[in-house]
């Protein structure tokens, strides 16, 4: 039986309740919703509202009903559609028609909006947990390769010289940005706890939303019960942040895609971490990876969906809001599968100092010999002209830019001399711009 | 076991097959897989590279294990990481080490393309016939009410009356259009069998291709392998159709939402088809429509998010791929659920042409006058100011269009006659335009 | 002459320079471009690279590009492919060869990638401005309305009584909200200054970054030069807010084309902010709040586009990153014009009192009857089925919930009493809940 | 002055018309906006509603303002909101009062959706002029490489040996599949004429259908005047399909950008088609192909943003529908730019057959060395085991596969003999699988 058939004549179509019911994906949520039953019951028994002794049976029921979700011993039965439905069914079956005065000065919409707030909060602080964990590892990583020098890109082109250890703290950068934002959300969920709105018009009875944020943990409450029973920012906010958090795993995702590919062998992912083939005996794959750098479209598909959703609704609560809990999920999950893998792949990772060393090309020092010209006087504009021309020459005698003879580069500008050779070092090159 | 381990020191990490492992996902295509690999059996041995006996062993097999599965005792084990190998492996168990000669000149890359076009192919067949009895339902209800009048919008403001034949036919021409888009969509599917593309360069057995294309109802087979392995076109396309599917319930939802407003009182959706509230037992909520609505979100993200995976992918099959399938799923299971449901809603509405007919306004009337005036030769620039200056002097005078006396009439235009009280006829000025 | 032909032997092509170039939509950052170049000769002179005079020189020469730029005067030339260039080619047109000075130690990935950030910072600063504005209105017409009532909605179905106060304040909060994400994007934008980085190695030069960071205000510098250049995130960051405030006011547009429609009747736009019908003298189109509404898709588009560009992109700059630009522009126009526009509609709206005053049915307060027992001692869910069960009699009866005689709720339950009566009062409902 | 004034007291506000005015966007549909109403006094003429005279006089007016446009002499006036309006008042300058004429029984929602239809359907004819120039020269270049072998990838890992032929021609078959995307895009869009609709209700005079959509080249009209006044089913449709070729010639562009970085240095850009760098003059940049690849981003953005503008619209026409123009304008400009450059790179494109020979790795034959074993007659499941083996033990002795020797092979099964030596050949490897 559901909470509100009293003045329906006929029952609702089976088909319906298979689109509407949203038991199927939220009753993860049971521990948020039972959370925030106890706090309310002791709140409307603050108020008067119900007796203490009802409360205490209230929450006394609640407590046995959680444990039968922790213990996977909970039935569902035909009519709950929604955890809330299940949980104040099973109370009432547990502790009587008391368990019938939870729901006072509460709706659903107030009440699942509450649930949905404090399971983010939650999910926020797992997933920043699992991105410290990410961050360590590269950081780590890159600290034991503070010396290893590498090819650094522009336009995927071999540019300047760089150390591995700058490469791996871009993307602990990245991953820092990250909790950044995962913050901001998580303050953005706490910060106007929806319970004690109703079902849009607020509770008429003296409830203490002071003691109530506390016990939730909730920073504040929303005083406008219209707009805090459609709110919805905040799993937006969280899904944005999810979706950066899959843009910064995509790119790193493609660097070691490339970087594993025989032409680059700069780094070899650990068996553990890599697949073979069906067909081809001899292939190592970074499934990993290319996971990390596919799931971004999902994340991002999960935030273009809420957002479509909630565009062009009317004011109050619509049912429309149920599509936020799915994607939500789905990207939360998504993350906790791939971000522990990400971190063991960083962490297992072999690099290949040789293979990056070798991928350096003197070419790369040409910003280099700029610079040299410009340390003598000449404006910057000109000598990167007659460095490109250095290049050019170099290649036209089909050999390294450090192998051109003093004479060949006097020749292109007097300013050189034999201290010009001293340029032509990648330690120096990355020393000299570590400032 | 996986079907590749062949040359790895160390086992994956379960993390990682928690991650990589698509079997949770794609045993729902066991059919289209089964059905793969029996005419990929039988081409073998048409093919010589496998006997008759074994080709003939290995689909009685296979038989079996579809029948394992169609009863629901099929037995997934911890090596199971695809549907491809769960059917191998219990194809193995049951006929012995002939099952192994099934994956001859095949990949799973081939393989998984093939399976998902065949699901994809079946599922666009499912949809057709969903949205055709949603059709159905709207053409029917239609026909009842030719002559019921309403208000027609734009801008959501009244503008001129319409039939309801002609509102609700045209949800029946958007739905007609989409099941234009799904045949589209199946024909792009069907133009192009991937199998005998091994990993991405083709078999090297003699494979009878266009046997194969036959028996498994494709219209041709790619003959590029490189493209067939990672071509996912026909997915988007899939997605794309559903999400405009998904884009026209939203917009009657919309309608069937306002409409069921008491403000406008137009419809009635049936008991079976609405909800309740569990804090206001009046209400009477129109959860199926804003559910058609909202699900649109859902629709627009699975294929935002499928074209974002796509976007930028290196040649061949790429893991990432392994993203096609969720989304596609997603977005079908969303449609077989919700079109039944809008359906059901369509066939039981109940519409209340008294509160239409009281919401026809007589200033929709003011184009017929314009009309009225150009046919008496006025240039309709012209006509249409005249109009207009008649709409505004009613409501200066608190009147209506029609209460407008004739010397008021024309005191702005002298082509006023007494045959102007013709035009202000609702059932006359949707006839006019019957054409 | 673009800045980097020295080693090319043959010029590019004149269609891949319609496609690569960025001055079209670059140059609006041109006051940005020159602020980071001042600051950068600045910081030359002061390590010493350049002299004090040359930086003067350099100096005085932006400040009159600047002003050509200013007075509308400056002309572009034939290899101006972006605002760098140009500002650059100018200044050496001016100043002489010195003007290739400014360029040293500095690429055009930290430079633009500065530019963006100072733009964006200006960017949402005025949109701040903006969205407070639209605040302000909202909430001095809320102020205007505390004791008027209206229809709540759920499910677009008429709920309970609450105020006009409530329904714009809860505008407002959003409003609030959105602010908010202007000032964390914001602050991303601020807190990591790009230049210094070189075009992803860092500069071989003693620059003073605390210096520059102090001058162009930024929070701090990015100590990572590969991540520096390369990062985008604040774009999506200020491209999400916005997406968000575009949801918000595309909710606004909703409620205000259905309440100003005649069937309900709650407001009325403006003359100077409604549009008329070509067709339909009579029509008063809400078109600000339609493209409010619309405008929504296009935020949230230009948020996608950019998340899918940044989607798999490897490590440093890339050339795909030049798509920033335009979608933040074009998020930023289009609010900046809608705002201003939302703002003086709210400003202007009329509300009518009356119609929502007409709209409140009785049967909106069928919580109030069930909360009346509660009062009385009966649990909520049996209070919630008799308050339904009454509805439901009233409606049999055809009569309203108030005019159902004592008798038959005593029939209901014996809780009834003649205080009953008092509970039938939209403004006691409201202010009951006023907590 | 606007065509809808007649009734309004106040004039529209400034900033409104600045939000409202498409005029900035829809002037480059002047020749359709002509074209169509040309038809339309031809129409009108023929019904009788205007006469022969006036209906000549309007087209001799039409041609006049149209050679305006095309002269770039045409004068756009305060008034002038959108291209409708700047065209009917310039017709009505220079013929008179019978302008006025013309936009009898027709409505700017008509107008506006015969429009865009006929302006998508030229535009999808453009591009696919250019997409097909682009599959010309992949299919030459292909061609020209029908015997160059390349590695070819599966997870961006060597997985075995292809031609370029079979890789270019991939690219060519996934265009040829957009090219059939557009065709169905122009199909959806021909098929249904909106003239004649009106506003949304029809028109009262008796107009020739038929005859119109002869004229226009139209493939039927659409019946239904209420949908077609706000179907934009076509816009999507072809917005999609630029997104489809957005994605591919990410794809291509990933490739590229791959491959002609020096790791594997299989392709040089031409000069023409490459840039510089303005601080590392040895950089060769692949920008037109990270173009490619990044500008999928805004194609998917705007396909996105019109599909969410487009969804929980009510019936008939609403402003939010201006919106579907410059994302339309947009994706087209972008193509209209990329593909011919995207065309001359491949044009231009050098390939280096030894660069690439030299990336085969004879570990690439290992599936060749199980097809062996399967053709002697061992079960492929076993046989790949078999060559893994191999792979791994090659490795062990750090050599390569075909460099063990047969004594080691038969170690691992004696099936196999000296005719393993023939396995071990790059072209032989690549002739098996072309079937």
């Amino acid at each position: 039986m559901t909470l509100w058939g009293g003045r329906f004549s006929e029952p609702t179509d089976a088909d319906l309740r298979a689109l509407n019911d949203s038991i199927g994906f939220d009753q993860r949520m049971y521990k948020e919703d039972i959370q925030g039953s106890m706090a309310w019951a002791g709140a409307l028994a603050e108020a008067g509202v119900i007796s203490g002794d009802d409360a205490e049976q209230i929450i006394d029921g609640l407590e046995q009903v959680r444990a039968e979700f922790d213990a996977g011993t909970f039935e569902f039965k035909a009519g709950d559609e929604d955890i809330h439905t299940a949980v104040e069914r099973r109370l009432t079956e547990l502790i009587g028609a008391i368990g019938g005065r939870l729901h006072t000065g509460r709706s659903r919409n107030d009440q699942v909006a509450t649930d949905v707030r404090l399971w983010t909060m939650n999910a926020l602080t797992e997933l920043k947990d699992a991105l410290l964990m990410l961050i360590t590892e590269l950081v780590s990583k890159a600290e034991a390769h503070r010396d290893t020098l590498m090819p650094g890109y522009t336009h995927m082109q071999p540019a300047q010289p760089i150390t591995v250890e700058k490469w791996l703290d871009s993307y602990a950068n990245m991953a820092a940005r990250d909790v950044e934002r995962l913050n901001q959300a998580y303050t953005n969920a706490r910060e106007a706890m929806p319970l004690g709105s109703g079902a849009l018009a607020g509770t008429p009875f003296p409830i203490n939303r002071l003691h109530l944020i506390e016990q939730l943990d909730f920073g504040n409450y929303n005083a406008n019960s219209l707009d805090a029973v459609s709110d919805r920012d905040f799993v937006a906010d969280a899904l944005y942040a999810m979706s950066m958090i899959g843009v910064h795993l995509s790119r790193l995702g493609e660097d070691l895609i490339l970087f594993s590919n025989p032409a680059f062998g700069f780094v070899t992912l650990d068996d553990r971490y890599s697949t073979g083939s069906s067909l081809m005996p001899q292939k190592r794959n970074p499934d990993p990876m290319e996971l990390a750098r596919g799931k971004a479209g999902r994340l991002i598909g999960n935030l273009t969906g809420l957002l479509t959703t909630l565009k062009g609704l009317p004011s109050g609560y619509n049912k429309d809001l149920q599509e936020d809990k799915e994607p939500l999920f789905d990207s939360f999950d998504t993350l906790m599968k791939l971000l522990p893998v990400v971190t063991a792949v960083i962490k297992t990772l072999k690099l290949n100092p040789d293979k990056m060393r070798a991928a350096l090309d003197p070419d790369m020092l040409a910003t280099d010999l700029a610079d040299y010209l410009v340390k003598k006087g000449m404006p910057f504009r000109e000598a990167h002209h007659v460095a490109g021309r250095a290049v050019k020459l170099a290649a036209e005698q089909g050999i390294k830019l450090p192998e051109l003879s003093l004479d060949a580069l006097r020749g292109l500008s007097d300013l050189f001399d034999a201290d010009v050779a001293a340029v032509f070092d990648f330690e120096e090159s990355v020393r000299r711009r570590k400032i």
